[in-house]
């Protein structure tokens, strides 16, 4: 953490009630001009600070914005948001986290108010406007490959345990929307490099529309699409949602790489949207219809169609259908 | 194909035969002044030419270099190699390889005389000095991560084939060295970039110690490793190599593109040295020994432990012992 964030850290911790320069610049072994300096800085991100001669410096209002230091004051997290790359504006946050994996810390996190060119799945665009959150996790996991679709599914569990936390009752939609009243509020992409049997580096992009009016939507987005302020009636802290985000993940993550991967599929199964419904799955190759019965260890939807066969699914996009 | 190899295209089909100024003007449409400034080039990169006011331009000399259009010139693939990218030095074709991937058609190869941080399996090093044949060749499958394996086995295949075209029994050691009389002469290094369920592109470097000295290796490698130079007691042309290489790899992409997987694995194992062996594998997680009794259709490697119990090993390191 860089002496600026821990300036901010301190201020926050005692939001409304002054610290002196004095005292900062002695915790912090710098001197009072440096402090003064780190300060206008905070100013001009818009922290509203006040400052008495006798007193010292006391944090007004913080700006809605998800820069490093309002992440990191407070966050319990161990790896995951140690590092934090923040950007106004972005073209997308995984084409940045891709770019930088090489050369940064597991955990490290690259987030953007608001993206020019979000990608979803498959190429497809992804609306990222300001009030969002969009945020790319780096990680190194020492693993094959085949086991990468593991990392998607923690990624959607520890969304949606975020999301309950705030209220709304999230579910996931196989393998990785999530989902609140049947519509999109959360979509995962996550990439990777890799050996043919190692990942060298594995970049997870989490886009929530946190703050977003999804009536500014494209049409073809707009039906399918809500945000958490629209299911809330409100704006929610994304400062807060960010903070309890990156700490759900963390867990998930290091029980993960523990190789416990049961307690968190079974999270999954449990907000799952998809099983019990009749679903359509396009693939590659084929179409299939069916009932959702469930997912296998590794992730992998189990339907049953309506000759009763059963049908293993490992990738595909699935649509929930009306039962006729 | 650029001016300057259609040039050299027709130059090797005639070599030792002069071709008019005035033709090679008029079947590419391009001025006399041109096609003089083109011969200029290729002679500064070590084509002799011979040239007669009256007859015309006539090749007597090819370099010993790997250049784009002598490979070219005949070479009878239709994706794999349309596009060559040429370096005398380079850090490492793979890299170079994964920088551009996004940019150029599949089966486009960067091929380099040598590199300076060659690189293999895992981060370990690669030794390649002039003479070799260091190339990677990216490919953009629309396939999951998961059958990625498969190229890397296509690739040992296509190599052991060529080689085998020029005499040596090349044989596959699990899952890619190629070997011939139980020394490695081939390296296979496949970089992916995915999604979570689909590939972006496959870099598969490949490199071969053709007329190279194993003799200045390094000690560690020395006894461990061959050429091809060394095993049949002259050089060999490596022009001619790459492209048998480029010719072999397309035949058995394409059928691995239609599916027809099986023929390739036949292939694999009619050409396995380690089928039958005594082994010890090393993984992530655990050592392993036992025979060698065959590979499953994803190319895993089947072991026959001494309690007589099955093992299935995806991926790790497979060293051949001798039986006590």
């Amino acid at each position: 953490m860089n002496i600026k964030d821990k300036i901010l850290e301190k201020l926050i911790k005692n939001k409304g009630k002054p610290i002196s320069g004095e005292r900062l610049a002695n915790e912090l072994s710098i001197s009072r001009t440096a402090i003064w300096k780190h300060i206008r800085a905070l100013r001009e991100e818009g922290y509203v600070i006040d400052s008495s001669t006798n007193l010292g410096y006391s944090l007004m209002t913080l700006p809605d914005m998800l820069t490093p230091g309002g992440i990191k004051a407070g966050l319990k997290t161990s790896v995951i948001g140690k590092e934090i790359e923040y950007f106004k504006e972005i073209e997308s946050t995984n084409v940045i986290a891709c770019e930088i994996a090489g050369s940064v810390a597991e955990g490290t996190v690259v987030i953007a108010e608001s993206q020019t060119g979000g990608r979803g799945r498959l190429g497809r665009k992804w609306i990222s406007p300001e009030g969002g959150v969009w945020l790319s996790i780096i990680l190194k996991p020492k693993i094959q490959p085949s086991y990468a679709p593991r990392i998607t599914i923690l990624a959607g569990v520890s969304v949606a345990k975020a999301i309950r936390s705030f209220g709304p009752e999230a579910m996931i939609k196989w393998p990785n929307d999530v989902l609140i009243n049947g519509k999109k509020v959360c979509g995962i992409l996550t990439e990777i490099e890799a050996e043919i049997d190692m990942i060298d580096h594995c970049v997870v992009g989490i886009g929530i529309d946190a703050n977003v009016d999804t009536e500014s939507f494209p049409e073809e987005f707009r039906d399918s699409s809500t945000s958490l302020k629209k299911e809330l009636g409100h704006e929610i802290n994304r400062v807060g949602f960010v903070q309890k985000l990156l700490e759900e993940f963390e867990v998930l993550y290091l029980k993960f790489q523990e190789g416990d991967f049961t307690a968190i599929l079974e999270d999954w199964r449990s907000m799952s949207a998809t099983i019990g419904e009749w679903v359509k799955i396009t693939t590659q190759t084929r179409t299939i219809y069916g009932e959702a019965i469930g997912v296998d260890n590794e992730g992998a939807l189990i339907l049953e169609t309506d000759e009763g066969k059963l049908e293993k699914i490992v990738a595909g996009n699935c649509e929930h259908l009306r039962r006729t």
